[in-house]
């Protein structure tokens, strides 16, 4: 079994490990629409047409690969869905995303070379722009798809060289005014089961190969635009200046502390400046706070001190401040009786670790609509957005093996199932439903 | 006469206005060899061949536009040489550096409309790269003629693409073999008078048009690499994080500080974040440090200062700093007979203020080999490097007019002045020498 898995696994993981891999950092620059975005989106057709799997790109530019039951009539619905996305954060590892695509290709081989034939319809995916890399706003395919993000907001984001979303799906061949909620979610997905590499190391100090997740940290980044006034960085007295870098530093250390003191996390990861000369004092400082914790209240309160001792310290200096939330995911609880489902279809495993994690997923987006559960994969080191991540390959193949699993329990269900509930965090599907 | 050099003056400034400005910020974007540049350079050379002025690159980009005695004999001697430099800092002012090449050649047709036959020679110049916006280091022309620095240093150096200095002078058809120390220099250059705006508001406040300079502070460029480990901005714990961020932020409040206690100015304007994502962990940091100071102790112990204070941060962060000093200009003091001489050529203006400089100038590198002055022209705001730079005509006006009246003073000079001394700083000339 694990050789056969590998067989089907590796070849695949090999076809993509070269695309969007800077030579200097060894890490992955797939951003959304880019070359390496547009070479993996070829890939994933490749990979569906060599199984006879029918590709479907949504409005929003999500990929879907359909393996119906014989004899299906009409649209798919109640499918069992997994994938997750191909996009990756600059100089990002070859897992985060990938993984969870090349599996999910993977399990649809294993079901067939076992002879399976689904009942139901099975949909292998891979959203659009989950990191957000480019545009600033994580899951941007499922948010659209999911109605949880405006079509017009999202057109008018930018990445820095000025480019907008809109523009950036021109120049890919897509049409911009398609963007927009996917009325036919709720009907189509009867589960969606992302595979993934943790981002953690909580499967290591527990020495186990997979883990099922419990639930989101609530999470979100915002955008810190710091505007003073660019001046000779040699003749102008300090007195006259209006230099945004020394706010932004208070801020840094002011997300630091506060993230300190409530046991979660905050980051200024990406910062712009302008214009950015040696010898300029800068007019503007863009920056943005990743912040997460346990519970929206911690959570609130974490990113209000960090807003208010920035704004403290740009008063001081005669900088202006302003905060825009770029983007907020509330807390995700997965369903129970789904995780449930998916521990028993793998109870020849044992035990399966629930855990938490503090990572965005576009299964935390999909879950305000359709049921939705996490499989980890154990990442030795705990290192991710790098490209030291890893995970090791007899890892992998349990991953991609237990997903077979899963989906070969799901899909040779006797009933279709209804349409989900719109209830994360609590019961989701109605007692004796399929899902 | 005052309309006379604005008829002269303002249709070079309308032609050289629209070079490298961008439209978004309304600054200008000259860096060196960029084709803002090149154009620039083409639009020099067009002054000098409407002036019938022979034009010579010299082996290191600069620029020298000739204009020769009357049955002059052989290579030039003891010239009069006034200008300035073309290139821009990232969103510079239009009056930085441009101001200088105008006023020259405005004084050149002052001359000669006042039929003024020059008995030594007189030189436009432009100084290639004086603002370093590109590879780092000021000056780079006029360090290189004045051999303040290697060749091979000079060749290394990239700009943010990874461009070396060799690259980009071969993309732009130059011999970067060629650079080098101009073993002529002393022999041709009998003075060097830079007309700049001035970067301050001293003149503002003083309410006159002019200044001569007395100093320039010693000042330098200090590259700060902070290097810690790139992670997920979720997912990793605090304690697990090696931010590079961090200590960056404890510089640049450093910096500040510490300035302070000093009278001095010490700036991070410019910063460079691996991979710049959101939602990762930095890796990589630099930034740059810009500091003067009155003199030379003063700036060493601020320097020093911020280094511990980073590094200790740096420490407690698990990041790794390593500093390296980019350039370092000594204190350069104006020579004294040089600047009377001015003063005397420019009596009818009254006594003419005379003030230091904070910021660093060609005027500077050559003070060591030529003997060497300044012009500073009003600028009302103080604001430089930025699109707000701002001169009022008549104040520019006033400032190619009193230049006209230097050359004059200086070119019918009844003697041929011997080479300068090297000794920047004290009288520089011979008694009764002629420049």
């Amino acid at each position: 079994m694990r050789a056969e898995v590998a067989s089907i696994f590796d070849p695949m993981w090999a076809e993509i490990a070269p695309i969007g891999r800077d030579g200097g950092t060894g890490g992955y620059r797939r951003y959304a629409w880019s070359d390496a975005d547009l070479s993996l989106r070829e890939w994933f057709r490749s990979c569906a047409a060599a199984r006879s799997m029918d590709v479907e790109e949504d409005r929003n530019g999500n990929l879907w690969a359909w393996w119906l039951p014989r004899h299906w009539i009409g649209e798919p619905r109640g499918a069992f869905v997994t994938g997750s996305h191909l996009d990756s954060v600059p100089d990002g590892g070859a897992f985060d995303g990938p993984l969870g695509v090349v599996s999910a290709f993977t399990a649809v081989d294993v079901l067939r070379s076992r002879g399976v034939e689904p009942t139901i319809p099975i949909a292998v995916v891979a959203f659009s722009d989950e990191e957000g890399a480019r545009f600033g706003v994580a899951c941007l395919g499922s948010r659209l798809t999911a109605g949880a993000l405006a079509p017009e907001r999202a057109l008018g984001l930018r990445d820095s060289d000025g480019i907008t979303v809109a523009e950036a799906l021109t120049r890919a061949g897509r049409d911009p005014h398609a963007l927009g909620p996917d009325s036919t979610l709720t009907d189509r997905v009867g589960v969606f089961v992302e595979l993934h590499v943790e981002q953690g190391r909580a499967l290591d100090l527990l020495n186990r190969p997979l883990a099922l997740a419990s639930a989101i940290w609530p999470h979100g980044r915002w955008e810190f635009d710091f505007t003073g006034e660019a001046n000779h960085a040699g003749t102008t007295r300090l007195v006259d200046r209006r230099d945004p870098m020394l706010p932004f530093a208070a801020a840094v250390r002011a997300a630091r502390i506060e993230a300190a003191a409530r046991e979660a996390v905050a980051t200024f990861g990406k910062v712009l400046v302008a214009p950015n000369g040696t010898n300029a004092i800068p007019s503007r400082v863009r920056a943005w706070l990743d912040a997460r914790a346990a519970d929206q209240p911690t959570l609130d309160a974490l990113v209000a001190q960090v807003i208010q001792l920035a704004a403290e310290q740009a008063a001081a200096d005669g900088v202006e401040l302003e905060v825009r939330t770029e983007s907020l995911t509330p807390r995700v609880d997965f369903p129970t009786e789904t995780r449930e489902r998916l521990a028993t279809a793998l109870s020849h495993l044992g035990d399966i670790p629930v855990i938490p994690t503090q990572a965005g997923h576009d299964a935390g987006i999909l879950a305000a609509h359709v049921p939705t559960a996490m499989l980890f994969v154990r990442n030795p080191t705990g290192v991710s957005h790098s490209p030291a991540e890893f995970a090791e390959a007899t890892d992998c193949h349990t991953g991609a093996s237990a997903l077979a699993d899963v989906m070969a329990a799901w899909a040779t269900t006797t009933d279709t199932p209804d349409g989900p509930t719109d209830t994360p965090g609590g019961p989701t599907e109605p007692p004796g439903g399929a899902n």
